[in-house]
């Protein structure tokens, strides 16, 4: 089962605040807020397979998604 | 183990065209091009479980990632 199916809580305790380089990215998953989280988490896979949370509302986290999606 | 730990090629065959409504949108994962894939992939997961491959260049997507960070 992917992770999002057995997901029932929040996924962030907190958020990673400094700069991440794209090319350190693997992936960006993004979960909207819902009865299971009233936040909206990323959480980003970096290259060597760990997992950190980002804040949504941090300019450089929409800057990478936005790259993402640009390239 | 996350999928995205094994992913060794692209995952997407083909792109869903029509509108999803973010209601129906557990969450959205965005890889970034790379060596395993030249394609930057964005996979939604619906409230069913269902995953769709979306096409990163279609404006509704992009309104849709950007909806889901600013609420």
């Amino acid at each position: 089962l992917p992770r999002s199916a057995v997901e029932l809580r929040c996924q962030c305790i907190s958020t990673y605040s400094k700069f991440i380089h794209p090319k350190f990215i693997r992936n960006v998953n993004l979960t909207p807020s819902g009865p299971h989280c009233k936040d909206v988490e990323v959480i980003a896979t970096l290259q060597d397979g760990s997992e950190v949370c980002l804040n949504p509302s941090a300019p450089w986290v929409k800057l990478i998604i936005k790259a993402i999606l640009d390239k």
